[in-house]
């Protein structure tokens, strides 16, 4: 049976966060693939505690009933004051919108900017899964240079006078997929063109309290003076990713619109899942949580570190986070993660190939590792197989030559 | 501040839901206007027991951990066999979808299938919301006539057969906003005509397990032979709103577009909320806890038939739905419920202006009765209100002429 899909969904096939998902599923697998938070961090008797209470509650009723689509109020004004610890200034209920995880922030940013034939900027590479959206909304992401500090600005500005972008999409902060973080400087730059152009721009901030070094560096919506720039945050790094919540932060007129789009797309978040991170905020669980899965995760990036040094081979340049779950790794040309990939699942290791995080198929020779799902004996050993099977690689190439 | 929204969204201002939700929660106010289950109904005990142990149990890591697009495996199992309750056999877990709410199944239907400028044909008049989400999707409505025992096959065949349409939208079982019932020989031809002209039928069916009366009639998808209909269900009026689960059956390559376009727009529906939903199925709770509802929403219905019958003008024709949650009527010509309804109000009774449910603007003399959610005597003393001040309206209009 063939159907008349959509023109949008016609060439869609399922992303590679879809079937990373899958090989995750093989214990024996050191995954490196994943972008997940360690099961051990879930604060399962925390949750389990809140929700007993919230169920034994007053509010109970209410929360298994239809609520408003902005979100639980309780939880939007916690939001507006939760925001502050990254330097965004004045949130008002106007300006907050809870979300169903972050990625539903890209979607809504995506429903109410885009039409067909549309540019969106992004850092090259960048989060995969935005490549996957923009291909649902007819739009065509270009790639940002960068520098060791962020977006090369002369060639923002280039491509925000030229493409006229309906906006510019950036990690920030421990960026997916390289692990990198702008200056408090080149943000405050990326705001004033982003004014200057009135080009607005999505800060999607899902790991900015993983920081395991480093001094904090504001949001970049904090030098958002006009209101250009939309913050989208989730708690899914942090309490827990089955939850599905996040929040939006932006200018009234667009979460207004964020806001009708979402309630044509989900009605609501979750009651449930809206109303244990309001008491999970409220009962100051979340600091203190990340305290204790701080030293942990910091234990696996050095590891990690630690065995990229040892193992790999002297052509190999990686980035050194100083948070979130990953490393962003580079060979020289000519070495192809894409064609060496199943090789290396076949040794039980998995990364993901450099090349999906790329706007325009670029990047056969990077790849992408996380460090926060495996402890640090595995990350030593599975590092120490990809080291052993790219030094063969790159031996077998030179040879060829 | 003046944004450059997307087309889609440029013209998108809040629905009639939205404001809806907002004169609820007035206590003062008689509301005929929602359409949510009775508080009371909501398995508050239930739900709170299954959570405690869902947390308690081993599974309770992988539930606040990321899940996958689809749906927790057990619960599309469970889901597999449920919709055998209402005659589709054969359901495999790759005609499985779980959703977030029933809205989102027809939001992934658009996705799915909809171009700007497609055609959607509706019953005339339809679910609202849909009204709004062909909007975003910059689709046009198109209403097909109605006959007694559901849609006219003549106009639905010709306007097939002209219009091209991308796909059909009917909720046949106690229908939104009329409370109207499809027959099984409305339902076959209505799958014939599908399979004849290759067009999707996408079947909403949220109420049909509240029924008070009347004999069980098999889902339109239960008549469907070639793949074409795709039957979505929800679990809000029958556990809980707040949870946002339902769940989507179709053809395998449907849902797979479906699944893809789920992926981009949330990643998966709360991993929570779907462990209560499959939990609450398992334990047989679901069967035991309606046959206690459907009682109490039979005494509010009759209370509503009865108090029309006792103290609206004569001119009022309305339905006498078997299950559901709405009564629609309609007054003759002239009779302008969209200018009435700020007096109503004003006299602390609401209801929802028919006009609001129709593709094209018809049916001012229109209005929706919602009886699920006031008890007996404030139906009674409601419509009382009701009746007085549109058969004023009634005699101001004769009058006049």
């Amino acid at each position: 049976m063939s159907y008349h899909f959509s023109s949008r969904m016609a060439s869609l096939s399922g992303t590679a966060t879809r079937e990373i998902f899958k090989l995750l599923t093989r214990p024996e697998i050191i995954s490196f693939a994943g972008g997940l938070p360690a099961n051990e961090f879930l604060p399962v008797e925390d949750v389990a505690q809140i929700t007993a209470e919230i169920l034994a509650s007053d509010t109970a009723r209410k929360i298994l009933q239809y609520g408003v689509t902005d979100g639980l109020l309780p939880l939007r004004e916690i939001l507006t004051a939760y925001v502050e610890d990254v330097g965004i200034q004045d949130a008002a209920l106007d300006n907050t919108l809870v979300i169903s995880g972050g990625q539903q922030g890209i979607d809504l940013m995506c429903k109410t900017f885009l039409d067909k034939g549309d540019v969106v900027l992004v850092e090259d590479p960048t989060y995969l899964a935005i490549l996957q959206i923009f291909n649902a909304y007819e739009a065509k992401a270009v790639g940002v240079k960068t520098v060791k500090d962020g977006l090369d600005l002369d060639d923002l500005e280039q491509k925000m006078i030229q493409l006229k972008p309906k906006f510019l999409y950036v990690v920030p902060t421990f960026s997916n997929p390289t692990g990198k973080t702008y200056s408090a400087s080149n943000r405050k730059s990326i705001a004033q063109l982003a004014s200057k152009y009135h080009i607005p721009v999505l800060e999607d901030d899902p790991y900015g309290k993983l920081r395991y070094s480093g001094e904090e560096v504001p949001a970049l919506k904090a030098f958002d003076t006009s209101g250009h720039v939309v913050y989208i945050s989730s708690f899914s790094k942090i309490l827990s990713p089955g939850l599905r919540t996040g929040v939006a932060i932006g200018a009234p007129e667009i979460i207004r619109k964020m806001s009708i789009g979402k309630q044509g797309t989900d009605l609501h978040t979750s009651n449930l899942s809206q109303a244990v991170t309001y008491e999970y905020l409220k009962r100051g669980k979340l600091y203190p949580n990340i305290e204790k899965a701080v030293p942990m995760y910091r234990e696996r990036r050095d590891a990690m570190l630690g065995a990229l040094e040892k193992y790999m081979p002297d052509e190999f340049i990686y980035t050194r986070p100083e948070g979130g779950l990953f490393i962003w790794g580079e060979f020289p040309v000519g070495i192809d993660t894409v064609k060496i990939f199943p090789e290396a699942v076949g040794q039980n290791v998995a990364y993901i190939q450099g090349q999906v995080f790329y706007a325009d198929g670029k990047g056969l020779n990077t790849l992408r590792l996380n460090f926060s799902t495996e402890p640090p004996e595995r990350i030593e050993k599975g590092i120490k197989i990809l080291g052993k099977l790219f030094k063969q690689k790159l031996s077998d190439a030179k040879n060829q030559i």
